[in-house]
């Protein structure tokens, strides 16, 4: 996208904002991969209270996300399921629990392109306002302890630069991967109250492979030698690069794009300096997985309390 | 890949390699995301059997088309659930009945990729001989009546080259996206022996993402107007471009390098030319995506019933 597109597409207001001048004339928008339309669905009754949007790569981990938000909120209900709203299709998982909407991705970036394309067409045809999202996932780390939560700073591709690449109509354009500054050290500052496992704000590079573009040793193919591979991983660490994962700049770019206030938090599975496959035990990945739930979890409770706080006092 | 590297890694045999040397001193090979190992499962013994992978999108869909194959090859088991394999991780589903492997690729380029490393390796550690490979899914047609299934005859990129690019150590490599043609054109003759439903051999392009990418009008973010939309296109057909999906570049690529004898059948369920959004039923939607399943598995049929002839004729 070149500036003068950029300054044109900049939401002016809290609403979360299509850039799509063909919406208008439509009669009605089907969003294909949710299973979901405007002309099938009342949106603004079903999504209009919307206030938080997390989503992460697998359907189950979006699902326990959902129970584990909705007891942390006081919002649980013990009859309750929580279908998935999105359950004709078989792309993606949606849930939803008071202000709190889950959605799974999938993995890698045309996934996340295709899930964030139909999530801001919902928020935006369920007039939903002040939308905060937040990435929360999985990453190989690199010299940080198994376990430790990265907060992203900068998304940066595999060149190490901060911006995302598409090609649209056969040309390559370029975006931008700001993530919310504010947003990022607040989420620091809950990991800090929370006191339950490290939390550090770092860059994080975005990969289109796991295995060759994230320098591995160990795919079907590999044609470069182990010392290539720490060079590179070196170069990165030197970079600022704390995490990789395959998603983080489409999202950044689409969510800048739209106005949505966003966040990156994932967390390290492994240090990629010292090996490349995951070995931890099941039940050491199950908790390292839950990381990133508990950090977005307790945010999300914070504000909804400092929220009801300040209605008392204005009533 | 230059083509030095790639001369080098031009399979000599039927059996399916790696193209890895790191793999032979690794102790066990974990593959993460089907949630299987050479420690924790005995690969050949499972998978050893195995002559066919059909891959798609959709976990669904590759579960009926599971079923679907079983009934065809006479190997059906009322009693039999089918059970997933992957069942332990929800990033792919897996099945597998007689000597055919359904696997799920979920959406998009990355998606694709990771699955494939780690079906290769799967194939490699099974000691797997002539297997065929075919994926099968949906795509948007150009100039062509919805439903109509296109076999590949090259996979494009969005600037209509037959090439796959990947950034390996922040250098990009590009890679052939050579498909067999002898297996196209055994598909469109089994296709013309069903007399069903029409099938093409043509030119398929690969997108990064499903709006922009593929000149939608109807995405969140669209800075193009329907005419640049429309010359797009027409420059695609023009080169031949028949259909547009997101998977078949790094698919072709990959199963070039590995010596997979590969294909790619894709139904087409719109006209492009003439709209975005799907609107057709639900009812003609589900049976245009049926289609590539009956075409490939009517060939898996013949082709067992030859094998079966020619051992009776050889005893």
């Amino acid at each position: 996208m070149n500036p003068e597109e950029e300054k044109r597409a900049t939401p002016c207001s809290s609403r979360v904002f299509v850039r799509n001048p063909h919406l208008d004339v439509m009669k009605d928008d089907v969003l294909y991969h949710f299973g979901l339309g405007t002309a099938t669905h009342n949106l603004p009754a079903m999504f209009g209270d919307v206030k938080f949007v997390c989503v992460g790569g697998s359907p189950l981990r979006m699902k326990s996300f959902t129970e584990y938000i909705a007891a942390e909120i006081c919002m649980e209900d013990p009859e309750s399921e929580y279908p998935n709203i999105c359950a004709g299709m078989d792309r993606y998982a949606m849930y939803k629990v008071g202000p709190v909407l889950s959605v799974s991705h999938g993995m890698g970036i045309p996934s996340m392109a295709i899930m964030l394309h139909e999530l801001i067409k919902l928020l935006h045809h369920a007039h939903c306002e002040d939308v905060t999202i937040v990435r929360i996932g999985t990453s190989g780390g690199i010299g940080l302890e198994p376990g430790t939560v990265v907060v992203t700073k900068k998304s940066m591709d595999a060149t190490f630069l901060p911006k995302f690449e598409q090609v649209i109509l056969g040309k390559t354009v370029e975006r931008n991967t700001d993530l919310d500054q504010c947003l990022a050290e607040e989420l620091l500052q809950c990991s800090k109250e929370l006191d339950q496992f490290e939390t550090v704000i770092g860059n994080t590079m975005c990969t289109l492979d796991f295995y060759e573009g994230q320098a591995r040793l160990d795919g079907a193919f590999c044609f470069y030698t182990e010392k290539d591979k720490q060079d590179y991983l070196k170069k990165a660490h030197t970079a600022g690069i704390c995490n990789i994962e395959m998603e983080s700049t489409v999202f950044a770019a689409m969510c800048k794009l739209s106005g949505l206030r966003a966040a990156v938090v994932c967390v390290t599975l492994l240090d990629r300096l010292k090996g490349d496959q995951m070995n931890v035990s099941h039940e050491v990945f199950q908790s390292y997985q839950l990381r990133p739930q508990i950090l977005v979890g307790n945010y999300i409770k914070k504000l909804l309390k400092a929220k009801a706080v300040a209605a008392t006092v204005q009533q």
